[in-house]
Parts: C-alpha cells; sequence; structure tokens
C-alpha cells in the first residue's frame, strides 16, 4: 500500500508520523519526504507491504496531523483509466499492448474519441470504443456527451492519447488533477497548435514532449514527465512528427507509471515526484 | 582548407562543382550536401587537403555557377576570437583552458567586459582584458566605446560567454554571423531575463542551453546548438542555474567547435550543420 | 528511389557519378558520401524521386567504377519482413501497432516463435503466427524447421523482437545483413545472459539497448543504434528491466526505420549511417 | 550540516532516530532514507542548517542503533582535495577554474603529477605543484614518493583527473573510498588501455565516461556517475577522444558535486547518492 500525507510543514513531522507507523507494525519498504521551504509544505510517501485497518490508520495520524493535513492511502490495485483519443494511433496502442500484458498498473476500462478511426484497433483489445461526434454541435454539448456516458462509469483517470481537442473549464473542473495529457512540445515552447511547424519554423536542434496534468489553462497544467529527442537541419516538419511521436509515447508512459503508482504529489502547478 | 557553396539549386550542381574540384585536383577528405527544398537552396561544404591557389578556383567556380552564389574558402589556421564577458567565469574560464592548450580552433586575442570581476582570470593567460564600464553611459555610448575598441582589431568571430548586456540592432549589424551567444534556456521558452526563474516556476522538469548567432532580434538569431539537463522538485532556482551553468558551457562549447571549423550555413533564421 | 554505392575510393568519384545521375536526368532529393580513410572505402547513398531504367543505370554506373563496386538501386516500396520473437510483447507489439498504421516503411509477413505466448497478440492483427517449438530437438533441427518455413517466403528482413535463442552461424550465414537484433545492454557491456542482473550487479548508473546486425559472432555484429536511459540505487533488477524495455522498443524502432530506408551500409563490423 | 547513518536494517529506525533529531531542536532541510531489502542494510542522509554537539548527537544516536551502526557528522566547509594529474589539461582545468570561483565545495590544496606538462597552469592559480617523476624508479617507489608528501597534508579526498597511471593495491588502501577516478569509457564496457580505440573498432554508436571510486580491482569500485555522447561512423578516433573530453570534463565535476556535498553511500561494490 501506499501512504501519501501532505501538510504544513512543522519540527518533528517525521517523527510523529512514523511513530504512528511503528505502532501499527507496518512492514516500511520506502519512505520519502520533501519539504517545499518557500510554501512551507510538506510532502510525505510511504510504501509498506501490509494489508492495514485503513480507517484506524488516518485517524491515528490526524490525531499528530494538523486538521487541513491531506493523507491518502492506495492499495496495489491497477488504476481503473478511461483514455480519450482522436486519429492518432501511437499512443493509445502503446497503452493497449501494455494494458493487454499488464504492463502499466492500470486497466483501461474504455476508450473515447471525436474519431472512428481508431475503433477496429481499440476493438482487437476487447474494450469498449465509445465513439462521440463533436461535429455539428458547440463543444459545450459535445463535453455533455462525454460527461453523460463517464457518469456511470467507475475510474480512476482520464488519459488524452493524443486527444485533439481542448477541453473546457467546466469539465477539467469535474475532475481535478485526474486528467493527463500527452503535448507535443516541450513546454512551456511552442503552446498551443501545429508545435512542430513552429519547431521547424524556428529551427530547433532539440524538440519535445511534455506529458501533465490538464487544468483549465492550456497548456499550463502542473508537468510531470519531458523528454527530448535531437533534430537537424535535415529534418522536415513530417520527419520532425515522426521522431516527435516516439518521444510522445515515451514520455505518456513514463507519466502514466508514476501517476498509477501514486508517486506524485501536485502542489500548485508544480509536481513533486518520488520515484 | 574548407569550401563552402551556397547557391540556387539547380539539376547538376554536385557533378559541376566537383568537376572543377577535379581538374584542380583536390584531395578531398569530406564533402557534404543539402538541398533545401521549401527554398530551393543548395548548400556544400567540401573538405580537402591541399593548398590551392583560392582565385582560380572561385574563378572557375564562378563558370559552373550562377552570379548570385556564395562561394568561400577558408585555410586552417585558428579564427581569431574575442569574448565578451560580464562577471561568471564558467564560459569564459571553459574556453580560456581550450585556448591555452589548442583544443579549439581559435585563439582568443582579447576579452571584453563591462566588469572588471574576471580580469584577474583572464591576465593570468596573458590575454588583454579590457573593461568597458556601462555605468551612467547609454547603451549606445557604451557601444561605440566598444566599438572604437575593436575598430583596429583583426578578428573573425565575436563570443558572448554569459555577457549580460542586450546589444543594440546598430552593433549587431556590423558583424552580421559573426557573434554568437549561449543562452541560458532551451529556446524558445524563457525568451528574456532570469530564465530559470522562469523554469522554476513553471515546474519544468527539464531545463536546457542554447547557442545562436546574435540577430537584432533579441534570443531570435539563428540557433546553433541545444542541449538539455534533467531537474526535479528538489532543485532551487540557484541549483537550476548551477546545472544550467554546465549545460551552458558544454553547449557553448560544442557550438563554437562547429563555427570555427566552418561547419555552418546560416541560411535566414535557421542553421544548416555539417558535422 | 534509393542509389547504394560502395566502391573503393578514388579521385574523381563523386564527379564521375553523379555525371552518370545527370546524363539520367534524375531529380536528387539528398545524396550524401562518407570515405573511410583507413580502409580507403567509398560510400554513396543518393535519393531520387523518380523512376528510373535500373538496368541501364547500373550499367552506365559501372562504366565510370571499378569491377568490385556494389551498386544497389531500392524503389520505395515498403520492405517484407519476418518477426521473431519468444515471450516479451514488448517490441513485437510496437511493430505490430506501426504496422498496423503504416508508421514503418515495412510490411510484416509473419511472426515466428519457439513460444505460443504471443499467438493471440499477432493474429488479432491477422498477421501469421507460426509457433516452431524447441523442446526436444535440438537448436540445428530447431533452425532447420525454421529455414524449411522460410524458404518459400520472399522478405527482405529477418527482426528479432527479443527472440531469446541464439542463432548458429549455419542459420545467419543464410541471412548475412538481413536479420537484425535488439540486445538489452550496451554493447560491449554485459554480453550474454541477464544483462540486467549483471548491470545491477556492478551498481550501472546508466543502462542501455543496442540494435544491431547479427552475425555468426554472439552479440558482435555491426551496431546500428545505441541508446540509454538512467538508473540509480533504488531500482531493482526487475526495475531495471521496466526501464530497459522501453529503451530496447525505440532502439529498435529507430534501427529498423534506418535499415528499411536503406539508410545503412555494412562494412566490415561496422555501419556508415546517413540519417 | 549533513549526518549520514548506516546500518542493519529494522523497523522502527526513522522513528527512533528522528526521535533523536527532535529532541536536539534540529531544523531539518532535508531528509532521505533508502533500504537495500537484499543485504538488509539502512541508510540515512539528513541535511540541517544548525550548528550541532556532535559529540552529544553521536552518543544519544548509538542508545537508539545498534553496536556496529556507522554514523557520520560534516559540516559545510569545503573538502580538501589533492588533484592528480598527467598530461591532458581539460579535466584538471575545470577543477582549477570551479575552484578559483568557489563553484564546487572543495578547496584544492595541491597538485601532483608524473609529467610537468601541466605546471604552469596549475601556477597560475598559485597553487602548489607538485612533480614526482615515474621514470627509472618502480611503480611501488614512485607511489612512496608519493605518500611522502601525502604524509603531513590534510586533505579529504585525492581526484585522479586523468591521471594515467595504475594506483598499486597498498596505495589505494590508505585511501579507501577516498581516492575518485574519471576512466575514459563507460563501464563495464571497454576497461583497460586505450578505450576510444577500443569503442571505434566496435563502432559504437554512443561513447562515455565513468566517475568511480577507486578500488584495487582495476576500473571496477563503486560508479559514482555515468554519461554519455552520441558519436557516428564519421568520428575517428582522435574525433571520439575530443568528444569524450568533454564527458569525461562533465562526468567528474558532477561525481566531485555529489562527493564533496556528502550525498554519497558507498556499500559493497555500489553507491547508494541521495541527490
Amino acid at each position: 500500500m501506499k501512504l501519501l500525507i501532505e501538510c504544513e510543514d512543522q519540527v518533528g513531522l517525521v517523527h510523529k508520523i512514523t511513530g504512528v507507523l511503528f505502532d501499527h507494525n507496518l512492514n516500511i519498504v520506502s519512505n520519502n519526504e520533501f519539504v517545499d521551504h518557500t510554501n512551507k509544505r510538506f510532502f510525505m510517501r510511504t510504501e509498506f507491504y501490509d494489508d492495514v485497518d485503513t480507517h484506524k490508520l488516518k485517524k491515528d495520524l490526524f490525531v499528530v496531523l494538523q486538521k487541513k493535513s491531506i493523507v491518502s492511502l492506495f492499495d496495489d490495485r491497477p488504476k481503473k483509466i478511461i483514455v480519450f483519443c482522436s486519429k492518432e494511433p501511437h499512443c493509445l496502442g502503446d497503452i493497449l499492448i501494455r494494458n493487454q500484458f499488464s504492463q502499466i498498473s492500470a486497466e483501461v476500462i474504455g476508450v473515447i474519441s471525436n474519431h472512428n478511426d481508431l475503433k477496429s484497433l481499440v476493438e482487437k483489445f476487447n474494450i469498449p470504443f465509445y465513439f462521440i461526434d463533436h461535429q455539428n454541435i458547440s463543444r459545450e454539448e459535445h463535453e455533455l456527451k462525454i460527461l453523460d456516458l463517464l457518469r456511470d462509469k467507475e475510474f480512476d483517470y482520464i488519459v488524452l492519447a493524443k486527444y485533439m481537442r481542448i477541453l473546457n473549464e467546466s469539465f477539467v473542473n469535474h475532475y481535478v488533477n485526474k486528467i493527463i495529457n500527452i503535448h507535443h512540445s516541450f513546454l512551456p515552447a511552442f503552446i498551443g497548435a501545429n508545435p512542430y511547424k513552429q519547431a521547424w519554423d524556428r529551427g530547433v536542434k532539440i524538440i519535445g514532449a511534455t506529458a501533465h496534468f490538464v487544468t483549465s489553462e492550456l497548456d499550463r497544467g502542473p508537468i510531470i514527465v519531458q523528454n527530448v529527442a535531437s533534430v537537424s537541419h535535415s529534418h522536415s516538419v513530417e520527419e520532425m512528427k515522426l521522431s516527435g511521436r516516439d518521444v510522445e509515447k515515451s514520455t505518456l508512459a513514463k507519466a502514466l507509471n508514476l501517476v498509477f503508482e501514486d508517486r506524485i504529489f501536485v502542489s500548485g502547478n508544480k509536481t513533486i515526484i518520488f520515484d
């Protein structure tokens, strides 16, 4: 199990918290702490083998923690995820293969798309594919249809695997820190549309990808993982896109692993990652 | 020697040019061509062992090339360079050590600074140090003083080794494609002041540095080399700067090698690099 | 089309060859040459748009080239490939997804395995899966069965996508420079079995993967692509394997692209790559 | 100050240790733990602002720790180091520049060399240079002369900055985990002499450097940092060396920072690094 604690920093916290863990007789696999001295915030992640009375553990922790502290306990079952996609198969395909062979701590329970292109791929893996057309309706109407579909589903995270539509604030606010996106540039460079074209125009020598949590501000959510690939003058925009695809795929996969293993705290617009 | 040719693309260019080289009996070490199909420009770099009658070679080349073609011949003597710096020693120090042990194809003939901090370092290596104070005078006046100093010096390139002042267009236009800067961010991210603070605020997971030719537009000149380093939530702005220094230093050194070995064409706002 | 020429180096080769290309009126997209001065070998790769009378082009080239020169012409059709695998799905899965969406210059015409584990994955994509059991037979017998199967298939390359058996010299010699393997270490470190365990024992801080052509000497064939990933003391052997998988997958994919676009010369135990 | 504790793992260690720290009223900046489950060893590094009664702190810690535990306390003064070099200036030069501008947590108190080539460089920085000729004497005699010189010097670490001689076991045993070397290859590949020639012969696509503690077994000591650079078929051995130099320099610098900030535990043949 994983225990994540976030609270105001104060002297003696580790001692107090580990005292509670000791009383519960936990066999600790790993323990990490971080103090954000700027904001006086304390973060701690503890992994332990045992099953535990989560109710009692939380109760005991709150005896030593202040009121506004955040205590989360996660068991080791795979996260349930919904994947959104559009037309590009590389990120989705990678997730489907990992899902099929249990090489990701998650279970894909459905794929939603505004296009039909990837239906047959998804269905090969016996995963429900939901086509929700965005044509001739407003962004709001489209998102309401998606929300309708999601309403009766139980899931932990939404993964935007090259879903090429911007989500409204009203949608995002339903799933705070629960939507992970892969952006096809090294943010904050090349925000917005056509980042590879922008990169080519600028003559950069390195391109990148950024996996981040989605917030209501476009391309400005907390960054989880970034990665890069070298390019040269001889690359066309198309070739940059091809190179970029591989970086996107591996960057998203790395981010998903971190999220699904409960290794990340989101604090303001940043992530604290214990890997 | 190195022969660099840039011209409008046309069929048969390589054949025609290599015909001339063949007639001159050149022993070619390496030969590279690139065609920019978007702008229909042809670039060719040829390295050969021999001394050659450069006047005759150029003349013969222009028989087969169109009028507006650009033909440059470079011998293998080290470039003469002037280094500009301010207070930070890491890039300058690296250049001085390389210069001292002939590990750069260049000879530093002088260092100009708007501060006195690095005077003693430079003078250890018996290189002239020129302190040109920028206080109480306008940017224009300051640059005129520098131009005065440079007037009677013979040099090939100006290297901005963490020179922390913006150069006016009027100054830059004296040395088109002759000024190389190291920018402390992964351009185009974090243009302008305090890029590490900007990067820290944004919570990026990778920082970078960009070596580029200086044009009149701030931080927008043709990019030569970019490189990156990983950072995490545990890095303060200061620690990012420390990491960044090493990337800046190695990125600038790599760019200087490419420039000084005449491996770069500047075309519009981009570089074509044969490495 | 792609024209690849390899021959003994001599003065004027580029001029002579491009003269022939000029006579054939070819629109050259890109042209690269390399001279191996140690072995006095010349390598040239030319990409052009046009269809061409390949017979006549070759004939004309041999007028200017010496007898032992090697001239190859490749059209732009995807290569036909056979993939070998064992139990691990990550490299195979990546190839199948790319194959399905034409994101690789190849067509997978069949998958051969000594295990049945990946049968259902392969058949999802309507690709023939051949299970050739290696149990209770000698390595020679097993390979003869594979050779039997391959005999009537038309294909360009064999890709070993985590095929966990060593191939005998007699097998390899049937397909010189036609078998590509992904080795799960940064060769020449950790040759042989269990490279991740070896890496963990040694306490390395970086692991890697190597894509190479298979020769009769185990893990010693010409290297195509190498790539790395950082690890730390906190990684178990299992976690290194997990990290390693992603590097293996991306390294193999990059190598396959280079091979299938005819960008590689094999010369002795090395590759010359024009990318 | 930094507190480093290494001991046998047992339940409740963090609680007990942080209890002692709490009693001493320490303001903890950062705290890291790691458990090596294979060997049942516990490692903890705590950084705190305060001066502390180190004698009392250690005494109190040993009340809760078992007998064989290792407790080390380090203040924040720069480490005193002796640098060994031979003829190559790049690593030494980098250290001297950093030393001069306090960009390394260390103070170079002397440089020892078996050659005179770098004397003038070292003396520019007003650092004692000791030339100890190795010619016409045995390795043992040479090392005895060095030991003689070192006897009355007070220093924390010896840095081998491209010192091109192998040290005998008898020498190494004087300074266990106190000698840091930069090896010019990506260990364990290319152990021994001429790694760049070996790398070139093998046709690798990536070269690297390894900073490690020196043990009596050549090139087999605990690895601190490794880093890599891309190379291609077009690189000569000399060009690989040039590329390699920059990797060596930056790899060594990174390792020295980790060592000098007391971020490393050596455990068996591995390092545990809290960065």
